[in-house]
């Protein structure tokens, strides 16, 4: 897909930079050995700090940060969720106290789309209630209501509003209706009538069952176009985004290989490491010889594991630079596999070996 | 001077890479964008984790953390008597407890020499005892004393061993004396006398007045050859590096650049920058508009302030990065300005900016 800043080809996948940076990673990192082409920024986040004011007087958060690139920023309503307190949610939106500083705050779908004009990313997500799982069936349809609602008015205020930098932004609408097939497909339908130039799925990856997770995303992608990038949530192991780029999708943003790393776990093509055993102590092979980074042939395990267990900085910033190229590498090597028409065979034969603990 | 590693130019700075690591750098930062020359390790850190069986089989410090350029090791002296529990010293050496598990060790002068033989450093300490300050007279001209008749021992291991891994090291005294001019004359006259390749100077920058660390490294520069190069450890802001430089000092090493970035503190040409004050939140100009370094014209201190207030790891990267790339150019410049002959001048004018708080 084409953005203001530039072409991302898909299958994607987004590194999380939450507060305006991947953690641990420097930006000409992300360009030069991780090849991202498009990083995530948290609403949530940057609204409680820097805070909209540095925020539009640095001119968005593209050049806050030095990233020319494209950006997302989700809508914050995932945070809200999962990390505000005393958060309440009515028609109108969500109030709730900052977990910083217990300042209160309230989100409304179209305050959501002005705090996403203000930060600038080229992709903006429709504001949404996330439901936990497990979820009745009763407050799953409820609330998926309540997020179509929501939908038509971010869309309102989107289309009335213009990007305040000189440059266009897009907005994603959101999928949800919990683990129910039947609200998945209404909630498909909804979404994709509102014929916006991509098209996400939320609600899932909050801990139900990967295949339950793969089963509501290859109900919804029957409806989503295919001709649109259809972008997963939140997703996820490896495994995960090679099973979903089989169901059809596009998008991918996942914590997981920067939050993993900090704790000293890698993903490599032969399984999942943990830097943390003992069994790597004394082995100074490189870090990963099939890796695409230069940390992969730079440093060796045994040198990682000390700085793991020392709690050196270092370590964290070497283990999310492989994890984060690792990833990429992945969907890049996926979208070859698509071209060449051999995605499925090799998909099958990587998911088993990704999933080992070696 | 030239070591088995490489020619160093002096003056020269060492960034300390305590356990193995300088601390939120990698290598090829230190190499590329700081232009280290030599960093230094830290026995103690490295004899208690790692290890010295993971430091031999990784064929010493240098291959371990992948670093071709010279290394430096201190003795553990000084983290013996500043970090260790439970410390007890008498003629034979010191006995202590690890800081990191409570178990017990000892060290002598001769074990210092083989730890060090083991680690590998290009440049390797005497083992000493580093006097407290304040100290009294007779406390520390007894310590002294001892330290004189533990250098013997460290020279004789040292002069009856070789380095292990097929390249040549070399060992460097330390003058002590506390603030006691003759015990200073007495000791560098000791330490002059043992005849190596350099020598250094210990047991200053323990909290004495800069005037006084600047009275005894005169008397000391005084005795110690200016043929041979001239070591302060544990030296010190920039102020203190370029007046000691003016008293004949080659070498310094110091955690300041480092640990205060970590704190949001950076050294600039213009002063010192409280990165964590206020008044830099709306500031989007470049870190430091005369940096060498390629975080001071990418980031604006804005940016930078954000990530040091959210606690974001990149701050102390980019901080370190500055910093020690600061502490780098400043003294090659200095080197610059003694070759053309005007250093005095220009250091004058530098010292009164270099501590001023902006």
């Amino acid at each position: 897909m084409t953005t203001a800043h530039g072409r991302i080809l898909t299958p994607a996948f987004m590194p999380v930079g939450t507060a305006g940076t991947v953690k641990a990673v420097h930006q000409r990192e992300l360009k030069d050995d991780i090849h991202a082409q498009i990083i995530l920024g948290n609403t949530y986040h940057l609204y409680l700090r820097p805070g909209l004011k540095i925020m539009e007087q640095a001119g968005g958060l593209h050049k806050f940060i030095k990233w020319d690139l494209p950006l997302l920023t989700d809508s914050g309503g995932y945070q809200v969720y999962s990390l505000a307190e005393r958060r309440k949610i009515n028609e109108e939106g969500v109030s709730f106290t900052s977990h910083i500083d217990g300042s209160k705050h309230f989100f409304s779908p179209e305050y959501a789309m002005d705090i996403q004009r203000t930060i600038g990313a080229d992709i903006i997500m429709a504001f949404d209630e996330c439901t936990p799982y497990p979820c009745e069936h009763d407050y799953a349809k409820k609330s998926m209501e309540m997020t179509h609602r929501w939908l038509k008015r971010c869309c309102r205020r989107f289309d009335e509003t213009e990007g305040k930098y000189g440059y266009d932004q897009t907005l994603f609408p959101i999928v949800q209706g919990s683990v129910y097939k039947d609200l998945r497909l209404q909630s498909a339908e909804a979404i994709a009538e509102t014929n916006r130039e991509g098209n996400a799925i939320g609600g899932l990856s909050v801990g139900e069952p990967a295949e339950m997770m793969y089963e509501m995303t290859e109900h919804v992608c029957s409806i989503l176009p295919e001709s649109k990038p259809r972008y997963l949530m939140g997703v996820g192991t490896p495994a995960n985004i090679l099973e979903s780029i089989a169901l059809g999708v596009d998008m991918f943003d996942c914590v997981m290989p920067t939050r993993n790393a900090r704790n000293g776990m890698l993903f490599t093509s032969e399984g999942i490491i943990n830097m943390r055993n003992e069994k790597w102590k004394d082995d100074y092979s490189e870090i990963d010889p099939n890796g695409t980074s230069f940390v992969d042939h730079e440093y060796s395990k045994a040198y990682l594991r000390h700085l793991v267990i020392s709690k050196e900085i270092l370590g964290a910033q070497i283990a999310s630079i492989h994890n984060l190229s690792f990833y990429l590498h992945l969907v890049s090597e996926a979208r070859k596999k698509i071209e060449e028409g051999n995605f499925l065979e090799w998909k099958n034969s990587m998911v088993k070996k990704l999933a080992t603990r070696i």
